[in-house]
């Protein structure tokens, strides 16, 4: 019996929505039968836009999702869960299934950006300065939906194995909020844990997968020059602050590179120079901060040292002196070729047999590499453009970034049937 | 009769300082005699050293300088002068001598500067972020004494023609007090206008002059840069801000030089430079102030220009959108041949032979520059170093900065010699 999903239209409203039903197909072997969700979206799929909705008027900040931990503890009790809010006071972790056996384990993230939401919805940010233009809130409809689902195949008897829904918080924040999810145990007994990421470049109906680093490092530098100061009018006789200051964001990230070229790429980027506060006096300060990020796990290790020798060579003659501040941020996120493949057959069952499209590493960052230190896994992108639409792709963390909602029953279902495969290929002794 | 001065040690006390005495010497050819001011400042000496010191304890920044304003009303009144405040609220104008002929103006400046005074003293400021680190206090004794003198004169039939005392405000601003002093109306009348500024690099006992620009000229910039901003992984999607930024920060000021070659020569440099608030976000807006100078007049009436073509060509690709804020500063102080004679002469009748030496342009600016679009006069460099003293030069704007004192009377009889050479040389009709 084929359970692939249909392609219906949207209008984003919660009716009308395409939901699964049973095209003809070729017939799938028995080993690979999909889990046919369709009746079940048909009931919940509404909600799980609304609750998305939800979250996406009301965004919190990383470490600060108190009203988005209750809305789905809530969500999660109604619909006959356990939920058990983390530790440090936001986030919920719940687990699906009985016995001792290993777990698998769907991550979402629930925290939004510090930025105006620029969105044109009935749904866009009550809260200035704070926007779900990260997905976040659709990651957080998804794992819920999977969450019912599976608990729904709980209750009858019907799941192959344990499953614990993970909704981090702070993901946005540097080292992330899935630092405390691994301090407070939650990957114990965890086979495999999965997540999805909302992707714009990949179209609707597609997960972007790859099987190693999918992500990059991501650390933040601090670089503090100090020099006697003076006034512009004789630049010679002292260090030309602002001058210097513009050579280091010049010079250095290209002397990094260079250095590191036989380990691996590099892009480091500045996000902030604060140097001076009046015309016509040099100021003795300059303050710059910025991100080093790396596809390359060696590269990453070795950055610091590399990143101290180029500040050296730049800085060499300037008469300045400085101090670098570097911050251990997140390694790449590196995907187990066996999760992968999970993900690969989950969604060529439910969307069909062109389903996977190869994605590209990239240089953002994500939390979920910490959770790939300590078990294997996989993070995929799940595709969010619909082709048919016209204007630009948008862009994650851009103010005006919203997704085609039908990504939401075809995450649901994809995520239902990885667990359900790995339990399949891995069944408990 | 020889007038010239000795050259006393200086314990920088106020009582045993040296003061003008006889010296066996070549007779001075009739016209020139000196008046000697050697009883006069033994009087009246210690007391201008206090007056300074007391300016010095209690300095005051631009336009704010009240308590300085009622000293030197104070001071002149008791000397029986009769001082008047300018319009404007800080500053004082007094005129010596009666009469409608033309005025020697002899200018001094009074505020000081938004630095900690570092000196070891016991006159040090007792104001924290205020020192006078340029002199001004001292300019401010020497016009006082040479007021006081004057007025003595006066009293006794000898003032060969009128004197205005102008104790101008606000110099360290732009445009500067200059422009009240000009506006209220006080050049008129005035037939030459003389200043002197304290000179570290120029020794105890001599005089830098210089006929035509001695100064230069001084506009302030700000530049604002912006652009859509984004996320510092992917720079290559936005305009990297902190990046282009830096990159006007070292390209403008080349490429304005190498526009304005054949003009003149050019410094900008910049004293402040602000983009962004996080590592890992490419800022939408950069700012940057810095100053233009120019030691050509005619360079400083084309630098806009010259300045918005640099910026289209550095920025002409970069996706930015840019807006140039140029303010006009000061134009350079520009002596006249025959008011620098005056001087010339005249510090070598009271300090010997040997007085004069021949002195640079500088970077730095002036408001005097303002007088002098008016009327003409010239701006000399008074010597406060010993050389005999152990340590380095001091710089002016330095926190460390501070004079021999003996400068003081170097500089009373200078200004006294001056205004009645000139007078000699100008006499009314």
């Amino acid at each position: 019996m084929s359970g692939r999903m249909s392609r219906g239209t949207s209008d984003r409203g919660t009716s009308d929505r395409g939901t699964t039903e049973m095209p003809s197909g070729r017939p799938n072997d028995a080993q690979l039968a999909p889990l046919d969700l369709s009746n079940f979206l048909r009931r919940h799929g509404p909600s799980l836009v609304d609750f998305r909705r939800d979250l996406h008027r009301h965004p919190e900040l990383s470490y600060q999702e108190r009203a988005t931990t209750d809305k789905l503890c809530n969500w999660l009790r109604a619909n006959g869960l356990d939920p058990v809010v983390l530790a440090s006071g936001t986030g919920v972790v719940c687990d699906i299934g009985a016995g001792d056996g290993p777990i698998v384990a769907l991550r979402a993230d629930i925290d939004a950006l510090a930025m105006d939401d620029m969105t044109d919805s009935e749904y866009t940010s009550r809260t200035p300065g704070v926007a779900h233009a990260c997905g976040h809130d659709v990651h957080s409809a998804i794992v819920l939906g999977a969450g019912i689902a599976l608990q729904a195949l709980d209750d009858l008897g019907r799941l192959p194995g344990r499953v614990r829904l993970i909704f981090e918080p702070g993901e946005e924040s540097v080292p992330g909020g899935a630092i405390e999810v691994v301090k407070e145990g939650w990957l114990d007994s965890v086979g495999v844990i999965l997540g999805l990421h909302c992707d714009p470049k990949t179209d609707l109906f597609h997960l972007g997968t790859r099987v190693g680093a999918i992500t990059s490092a991501s650390d933040t530098v601090e670089i503090v020059l100090s020099g006697p100061g003076g006034h512009t009018a004789r630049p010679e006789r002292t260090v030309n602050m602002v001058d210097l200051a513009a050579r280091v964001v010049q010079e250095v990230p290209r002397r990094f590179a260079e250095l590191a070229a036989d380990i691996g790429t590099t892009r480091l980027v500045f996000g902030a120079l604060h140097t001076g506060d009046a015309p016509n006096v040099i100021p003795g300060l300059a303050r710059m901060r910025g991100t080093m990020r790396t596809p390359s796990r060696a590269m990453w290790d070795a950055a610091p040292d590399v990143l101290r020798v180029a500040l050296e060579q730049v800085l060499a003659d300037s008469g300045a002196q400085w101090e670098l501040v570097y911050s251990r941020g997140i390694p790449p996120v590196v995907n187990d070729a066996d999760a992968t493949t999970i993900f690969d057959d989950a969604a060529r069952l439910v969307l069909g047999p062109d389903a996977i499209v190869a994605t590209e590493q990239s240089w953002g960052g994500d939390t979920f590499a910490w959770y790939l230190e300590e078990v294997p896994g996989s993070y995929v992108r799940l595709g969010t453009h619909d082709p048919a639409r016209p204007g630009p792709r948008l862009d994650l963390h851009a103010s005006t970034f919203d997704v085609d909602e039908r990504a939401i029953d075809v995450g649901v279902s994809v995520l239902v049937n990885s667990a359900f495969l790995w339990h399949e290929r891995h069944p408990a002794r």
